[in-house]
């Protein structure tokens, strides 16, 4: 099955567009779990378990991996292992390299931990995404329009009557591969993410900034119009409860984006 | 001891400014070493031994470690420590998120890892480097004109009559932090290295390029005048030899490249 076909049935069938974040920091997970040495794991686990009905896909920022080392890289692991098949994960690593450098980050991220889709950063120019463009059946959202603060310093920068943002999407859509190309185009831009669906219509959009980032989930969604998209929700919903009721507080809100994103 | 007075003092009692890139591939390792479970630390431990009297820095490509999962990642964490004290140590990983991504990502490299120095890419602004600029003792590295191929794709993209890589370099100068702000300025782009150095002329510069990319040591170092810098050769030196004599060949190499590059 195509990775287009992956996402199409997934949120078909949870009837979802939502990706939940596993941005999963120690400092933030219930109190109970803070001590345990498996407590990361478990966290994971649980949110998991108590969201994977509700979402199409996860999403596993790996600096929040890294930041534990050799423990945060099996937590990571462990927890990719838990997600049920046929939900989409997404490995946030936001890597790009010199081209042999970046062949090696996509055998690290596609055959090594097998993940379904990474985010690259396209700074370096063609030879640092192609690498990861040659997997089939993957899907490679490079970064246009971030949903930070900082998108504003170089991303909006005028060239030729268009944003950084525009000539990043543009030329990426000239470069080879046998992966899906998609954009991480962030939901605190709905004007700008309306513009960018115009010109690059089917191309599946990574769409984060929804919950403490603060965008505008319907004006999101209008702007994305019907076009694929996958909206991601990190802290808003993993960390909607310290207590022993992180499950049921996560699930709620999930359900709660799952239905505010729609269909 | 400043960073910056850590690598006067390396360079000044080594007469080197050269930095050894470990980009440790399996495939090209010396063949006696391909087969052993521990031939990846051995090669690494091999290299540092013959190299370290001739180099200022090494450097660690992440991308060639976590290829290899777990295990790429111990030949790191046991490669690092065997650099003798003293020398720079470079995590070359390109990082860059939104801002409490960054904050993960700076403490997996300067603090989990103790490297004295990192590479970011600039492409989300200033809240994805600020994170890391805030380490004293450390220095960071923006990617401002790379030596790729695909460094032409975005970084030359002229708004307001500058090249976006001179957009990075100047707006970073005004972000904040502790650290030392370096930049990633390619040994294939001379002429443009010593247009950069006259409005950045105290920053570090982190020079890749020379060796297999086919970067021109003599003009790179003409254009790079007196500015601090740290000269990378990665496959150039590590490959010089797939036989017992490793070793011996790419301390050869180091010497004369040492050499080549200059005080």
């Amino acid at each position: 099955m195509s990775i287009l076909d992956k996402l199409t049935a997934i949120q078909h069938h949870h009837q979802s567009r939502l990706c939940v974040g596993l941005d999963t920091d120690i400092t933030k997970i219930p109190n109970h779990l803070r001590d345990s040495d498996k407590g990361l794991l478990k966290f994971n686990l649980g949110i998991i378990e108590a969201t994977a009905a509700h979402a199409s896909a996860y999403k596993f920022n790996f600096a929040f991996y890294e930041q534990y080392g050799k423990r945060g890289m099996k937590v990571l692991r462990k927890s990719l292992e838990a997600v049920p098949k046929g939900i989409i994960t997404i490995a946030d690593a936001k890597r790009g390299d010199i081209g042999n450098t970046s062949t090696a980050y996509a055998k690290a991220v596609f055959e090594d931990m097998n993940f379904d889709a990474i985010t690259v950063s396209p700074y370096m120019g063609r030879d640092s995404v192609e690498p990861f463009l040659q997997y089939e059946d993957k899907l490679v959202f490079v970064l246009a329009l971030t949903s930070n603060p900082g998108s504003t310093d170089f991303q909006h920068i005028i060239s030729d009557k268009k944003p950084l943002y525009r000539h990043v999407i543009e030329k990426s859509m000239t470069w080879e591969g046998k992966s899906a190309l998609g954009f991480v185009v962030g939901a605190t831009h709905p004007k700008e993410l309306g513009e960018i669906r115009e010109y690059a219509p089917t191309n599946v959009f990574l769409i984060p900034g929804i919950g403490s980032q603060g965008g505008d989930i319907a004006a999101t969604m209008q702007a994305n119009g019907s076009g694929p998209a996958i909206v991601n929700v990190s802290r808003g919903i993993i960390y909607a409860s310290t207590g022993h009721d992180f499950q049921e507080k996560a699930q709620q809100l999930t359900i709660y984006f799952q239905k505010e994103i729609g269909m």
